[in-house]
């Protein structure tokens, strides 16, 4: 069995690294290939207050079987200075049941939540993209930002966060693409902004359906349990709607507003992996609002963790142990 | 994090090592300091027809966290000669959300299970106990034979299976433990012996209520899905029934068909923990056929896991390896 611990993790696999199993793994799920299972997530209770659960699945057309185990220790950083998400990723042979794997999960999920929206961006932004909106600035804003750049010739980025102070993270990435970062106002956002990544863990609706203008692509990355929201329930309505899982997409995502008010029915919401696959034709004009709503399914960690083995195997940084 | 292999574990742990834990996960499952998680189970489907899936759960008073997965891929032993069953344990600190161990789990969900139906005679066979009755003979009953032996002072054993010529195995264990071993029909198992383990994959009942005389304890082990069935239904109306587990005795366990009968009701099955709390007085009269229903639980695995890891650590057999 292979280990790859968490701290090997960022070396080997980059961002765009996670670009293409990401990819090829809602593509699978389109096409029925590969299907997660039911999440476990409990809330442990006691003094960490932690959630800790499983998302699992099964991925034929990759031959990836696992599940992500860990969850969320909300006072890790302030009682003992080490990461409050914690978890681990562990795959298993699909052709003998034994276990094959274990990969630190932390920056993982980083990743591929990161190529998540940036998958979204290349198969449903406008090709002529120039400026990049990001609502949100905390730890994942930065890794939304640098995968998205990677999709589109950007000119410029905007960002809009609660703590105006945070925003200084993102004028950092900018600045390392070379690319000018100007903090605005959510009105300001919508109206300039052809590409929309929101990233924070809001439970009221922050960006309204009037502040978008025709054309803009925008991922949803927040929302991912219920009682969240990042936009509009209206803009929904007002957009072609895509997503990574729609079960999860109308229960836990973005979307759940939308259903709940009647305002679109789940026969609307289209699985990206159809516009991956050219079974959907994606965006159908320069002035369709895109929206893309990624609740994360354990199908994305998967795919990354075999891929970061892959790469550790090449780099001969694989620690084999026997089990 | 520690790696204890599959390998090392028969001589680590010896099955009575696996009573205690088993017998205080029970307990704190009845006092409300240990909870199970919902069990995910998948058809994988394919050439190798697997299932696979997650068993986890919360100790609070053992501070156990995590899971066991893996499941059972019914072509190995024919097509690559390695054991059908295929699992693995992993523990986290209940404290940090980190890995704190992976353990091999095939032997480990041998001896939790023989543990469990060694518990169950320990607090509700009659004390005068001489004669032990086994139904099924496959790889597992000679795990639930020698757990049993341990707990009464037995004098016999005689058993029944539906293939008469796998009963040698179950007389090479009795040998082993200095006693007589007798194939024997249902009827004379029924009237003989004073204890009765049942360890098949039946999906029709096997025993039936009026074979086995009064005073009898019968640990049903074997129905764990929906559909399989040992003993008839009638049998648990007779008897005062206890499990691990009541959620699951009434859905997956050998008390679905009962209740589904209408011939008991759940508020009729009781938590074998009570009795180990004192809290169920266990056995009422020398008369009273008690019948355990179990039905394996994941809190069970994480127990004797936990147990082999600190005999690893003392044995100085434990692996570390960094994650």
């Amino acid at each position: 069995m292979i280990i790859v611990p968490e701290a090997a993790c960022p070396a080997l696999l980059s961002l765009e690294d996670a670009f293409e199993p990401v990819e090829q793994v809602f593509a699978a799920m389109a096409r029925g290939d590969a299907e997660n299972f039911p999440v476990v997530r409990e809330a442990l209770g006691g003094a960490e207050e932690a959630l800790y659960g499983f998302k699992g699945g099964y991925d034929r057309a990759g031959e990836t079987l696992g599940l992500k185990a860990g969850g969320y220790w909300p006072h890790n950083l302030e009682r003992r200075n080490i990461t409050n998400h914690q978890s681990t990723v562990y795959l298993f042979d699909p052709a003998t049941g034994r276990p094959t794997a274990m990969i630190g999960g932390n920056y993982l999920t980083a990743a591929r939540t990161a190529a998540s929206s940036a998958v979204s961006i290349k198969h449903l932004a406008r090709a002529d993209s120039k400026v990049l909106g990001m609502i949100g600035a905390g730890h994942q804003a930065a890794f939304q930002l640098r995968a998205a750049l990677r999709q589109r010739a950007f000119e410029r980025v905007i960002g809009w966060n609660l703590h105006p102070e945070m925003l200084a993270r993102l004028a950092d990435v900018a600045k390392e693409a070379g690319l000018p970062f100007e903090e605005v106002d959510l009105d300001r956002l919508g109206q300039e902004a052809d590409v929309i990544v929101s990233i924070t863990s809001s439970f009221a609706p922050i960006l309204k359906a009037a502040q978008v203008k025709p054309g803009t692509h925008i991922a949803c990355m927040g929302t991912d349990t219920k009682g969240k929201q990042e936009v509009e329930a209206a803009l929904l309505a007002r957009a072609t709607v895509f997503t990574d899982e729609v079960a999860q997409s109308v229960t836990i995502g973005e979307a759940q507003h939308a259903i709940a008010e009647g305002l679109i029915t789940e026969a609307a919401i289209n699985p990206i992996g159809a516009v991956i696959n050219g079974t959907h034709p994606g965006r159908s004009s320069a002035e369709e609002i895109t929206l893309f709503d990624g609740t994360g399914v354990g199908l994305q960690d998967l795919a990354v963790a075999a891929k970061v083995v892959e790469l550790a195997k090449t780099a001969g940084k694989a620690i084999e142990v026997e089990v």
